[in-house]
């Protein structure tokens, strides 16, 4: 059943969600604290059974010069490829060396970035909500903002991101951080309007929040998450994007991912399964995802 | 708590169902084509702890000539009674021979008619779905035709359906598919409007299309579901019809229901059980059908 | 999945419930007052469409001389039968008029009893429980041995008793307190050996006990229980007794039901559905129970 | 999520109860006869470890001169206090004599009452509903005003009252019917706007009148209820309240709040916790009430 | 929690199932049927993106000709690689064919085999249950052994199977009806040890047995089920085997699969995620199996 | 139901758990440390209503110097009082100044310590698992014995400690923890017993350790954990001890209890509430915390 506005209603809704005068500055300054360390990308090569590709290691410093890792693969003895960096859902982590070699295998240098503390773990949502500057999720984005700067600095100039669920508000709010990405790719983005979410969502992860407002009887978390709103991030986007969305999903939204469909300032487009949770289109997701990259990314002179 | 919409919008509501131009077409072949094979009627008395009544184990041949079984029930020693043919609801079976006693004994003819392969087990709504030709209902709905057939062939010129949720959908099928019936009586029927039914429901048997959708991530069920759309029956039904629906019902959407009564052509009305579930009115509804039966089928000239 | 001990465990367990002393004598005095109010049998004919059975409206006095209601249903114009009296499952009720023909069918006088306030509702299974003379089953099971009075007063002197879930419990108390009857069927027995069945069980209404005791902070509710287990009812019981149980039930766990098996004194033996859950053999019973009745009550001499 | 309507049309909301003409005489009736029976107070002083509060085992004639049992605290040696009667949600009972202390140690008299027949258990909202002079909450009405005129006898003129879900229901009955108290607070109040309630609310108790209606096929309980809505009690109140609902309450839907709060005739404010479910503001709504009472009954000359 | 025998009791546990005595000739005819058609395996490349690696959609005739799908995946250019065959989870598929490359990245020929009729869908437990003829898993089975023909046919002699939940029952059923495969991985194994799996077990899908047999009230399925047990296979089967389990199944319970590794004929271990789900050990599973087949296929001489 | 072994069982029953060698000296070396930092203890009066206490609102050096908060409740105007200091549950809080006053109206210094990040939120279970130095825990318990420290500091030399769920592990830790504590009350302990826990326990909070290692598939939290262990702490325990558990707790494992219990080196006794889940025996287990610690503290010599 939709968990949703029908999808009529989905194009004519508009997210209530007001950027903070500041929310530029405060990523500025935030990304520019990060980049005034050095970010000291390390690739260490991986010992896999693979053969017709290399997988590294890597390390690099994000926020506050935290080690993130990494998995970087690329078709063996290739190097200077575009990019395409990944980002995972809620709670899960950059997988095995082995897995996951759909981009490689394509001719794309793949990062997949393993988002900070969560190999399993619960309680990210509410991790430093007291105030903007020490919300988990800001260490997060500046993470995965420096990840791009890293698969930079191993030889990719051209980098799309790419992610679902929470990696794709992730890819969302690194679309609108990084100026020149070549395209993004985001499969049922969440971390977008939240005071939607809330209200139309009662499954884990928003509930997280959920419980914390009812919990401390206090909703003054919602200035902390305005800076964190994939709907404010879209606004600055420039990037080509590809969304899609579940009309079935109860984990994330569909208002909320048409909330930041809506307001995303770069060239859009959003597939829509009526009959998808939050699987989405799965696999179709990332047909669409790969003709879209090596059109953007690999068959541009 | 309501599953649907509120009473005053469900006499607004009307469905979006359209009923494809060869829908006649498609069920003249096929009934034309079941009515090819000899119906091949078999009644054979069963020996019952029974005093007043006389059971017989019927067979008769259905789609592409499978054996079809039923339940005749009639007063004892009694022939040429109108009848009341019955049709179960989904994953169920005709019973046992001494169980369901009061159409018999009220002096009809009782035919309880089981659906073909449906003794237990799941599936039934995906099965052959790829083309309108292969689907299961294609079979079932046939097979309920031609047990009208069989009933009359056993004596009974009179000729009343009834069914609740999937043997409802199968009534109003059959009210579609045969011309003369005397009265229809359709408890909470199952089957109709498709399109409505998996947007707004979210319990088994419905979600078993739905999942299904979702896991070949295509929709393209829809044309063949055209064919099979208690809606579509409806607009061809000329018997008086007795519909019955609770609101709370959470596995046949109500206005799925009213979706096909607004479109039913012949003669109707519709129970409306504010507080019920999917049981709507249980056994007042019988009592509703035999009222309705007996002025219809036995005090009439 | 099994919901309590395996067959062969089944086999081996023995109930720890341990009849008061005075438990022969409460019931004595118990049922020596409900006897000394005058049992007021009315039996008013009701108007039916059924053509081949009568049915009664049947009203008699039962505990403190409430008035119980019952349905009688008989073969047309028939009398002096021997009777089946039927006790339904908790918060149930007598149906309608029109159904559950097929003991009047086969030539029984079924006598289908209300169990008093029990048209939906809940809360009954602690209602009166601060004391064994004002628990609310020292009145069922009083105006449910008044019921087998009743119906021989209707001219039914040869009686069994038949019930699932609650029913089967109630027949079991009836089979302890009539000392004639001729068969009982139990089906799934509800209240029986209550301590167990609260250990193992974890639904609704052995949980309205357990609630009971977890919110009053005391389990003094078991000196009045032992006066209402089945367990003990079964040990003074006489008559021959068929038993069923599904092995997968939760809501009537086989353990109890095999408790109060092992307990009884009269001929006995129990169906075992080993993949069955509450409905245990559904109408196949029945089928077991038609046999056993017809063969004890209609065929001897 | 949010459970029933959002904010913007909470305030736009207004229930569809209508009071029935004789609701006054009906109720002046009721409480006539009630007081026509000899109150006889009890206080009992309580040994308990507590040296700064009094505590007392309160009983007093409720609805057919029923015994009612109350707790009493007071400061130490204290008397002719202002008045704070508590009643509690469905189900439970007055606690401990040493548990909830607050009211008692910000120097009031603090009398706590506990519903007839309510530890534990389940069932009350059907229990007599057949007729209103019946119902089980005419006899619970009546036992809490006549808890208010308990106080005044044991010396505290002024009385306010206060409650929560079932308590916070009783309280707006009891403001209803009581035309001289010093203030209301009333959190997450149940038994408001039945019939929206059954058609938005899924969750016990309120379901065990919809299992009723569906279980009996009738609904003819509404003029029953009628006569017990927390709507037509608030159109008689005149003491200033305090209403507090959250937005996510799936067991009392915050429209039969605003239903109730619309229509109260005194001084009136709600608090809305837009995350919270049935807890509303917790321990925040007892800051509130203890301000407002204080300022209404400590602080006045 | 686990959901099963502690591990010493798994390590002690021995399942009650017994081959029947043409167990053997059963398969042997079954096998030799199928042989007798012919294989007709096409190898259609696939045009994907993928620059490393060649994919092939592959189709064979399986049991009665019908007409079996697979992705053949090899190294870019190469041929006659070992082979690995791949069989999926009960109502899944094949998936995309730029999916699952690590197989044939590591210099494997990769067939993914797609169980016939399941792109979604439900009720195959009980499919044709009523014949070992018939039944749905003779037909699958059966394909899954001329899977391996179509992989060795293909030009890859050395052949392993692996697979996980119906896959990894599948490969065990391939693994006792084809002697001479060079290695067996099967994680969380289904379609083992199916009396005590229903006793045990109370999730989809082995609750689609429990169910058909409670609705048809008959045990008889246990014969047929007896020819297509993974415990009756294991015992029949010579190649090294890997196991895998979660004792945290609630799916496929891990005495069912220590039922079938007790039983098994070839060298064998097991590894045991003692806080495991379904998902067993995941991707470790996977490294575990490279592992064992890289050096089993790979690297011997 | 019983949610783990029955009473018999469970006196029989002994943890696995093995202290580690370095168990005193690792928390020796982590006491010393937080007691090398100035405890820095401030108490401000709160301007509450209430008139027979005083609140003040605390606050000291715990763990790594940081700060600490707690509510001390006095009567009024009374200070060197013997001290309860009380932990609360799992996501809990210290909750308003104005509640929980029955230790304070009893004549305690109650000292209601709030556990580090705890207003709502989850994931608390693995927060710094990695590692016994980085534990969350780690920093709780020493943050709770300093709070001991705290209250000897504000002039109560006698001090008792209180806690239900993870207040009844952190109570059972402390009292392992300072060795001239008066008394001890643990109601439903958590955080004992780990792997038993795990093993039985299918609910939040302990699957957030069961969740972590599925995940991470590594067990070897076990070492960090040996360290938190009640069991470990319960063996070096020497004041009186007082434990209540529910054996229908599904949130924390009667046999978990017992094995702490039975490891208790003090004197012990164990109330059981054969029928109550998590909430054990409520405010009656509050009476006998009452009467133990006012017969230990307020009444001896």
């Amino acid at each position: 059943m939709l968990t949703d506005l029908d999808l009529d209603s989905l194009w004519e809704y508009r997210s209530s969600y007001i950027r903070p005068d500041d929310f530029d500055s405060f990523w500025d300054a935030t990304l520019a604290e990060a980049r005034s360390l050095e970010l000291k990308v390390e690739a260490v090569p991986v010992d896999t059974p693979l053969q017709t590709l290399d997988v590294y290691d890597v390390t690099f410093s994000g926020f506050g010069g935290d080690r993130i890792r990494a998995w970087l693969r690329t078709p063996r003895g290739a190097s200077g490829l575009p990019a395409v960096v990944q980002y995972h859902g809620y709670g899960s982590n950059r997988g095995t060396a082995v897995e996951n070699l759909t981009w490689a295998s394509s001719g794309f240098a793949h990062l997949q970035v393993e988002v900070r503390d969560q190999r399993g773990g619960a309680g990210f949502m509410t991790r430093g909500i007291a105030d903007r500057d020490t919300y988990f999720y800001r260490r997060v984005f500046t993470d995965c903002v420096r990840a791009v700067d890293a698969v930079r600095e191993l030889g990719s100039p051209q980098v799309a991101v790419i992610g679902n669920s929470q990696g794709g508000g992730v890819a969302l709010a690194v679309a609108g951080l990084v100026p020149d990405l070549a395209a993004v790719h985001t499969q049922a983005p969440f971390l977008c309007d939240f005071r939607r979410a809330l209200n139309v969502c009662g499954r884990l992860p928003y509930t997280e929040l959920t419980t914390y407002i009812a919990e401390n009887r206090r909703s003054d978390i919602f200035p902390t998450l305005s800076y964190f709103d994939g709907v404010g991030f879209a606004a600055r986007a420039v990037a080509p994007a590809w969304f899609s969305i579940g009309l079935m999903d109860d984990i994330v939204p569909p208002s909320t991912v048409f909330g930041a469909y809506h307001a995303y300032a770069g060239p859009r487009q959003i597939q829509v399964w009526e009959h998808s949770a939050h699987e989405a289109g799965g696999s179709d997701d990332l047909d669409i995802a790969l003709d879209a990259f090596r059109s953007r990314l690999l068959e541009m002179p």
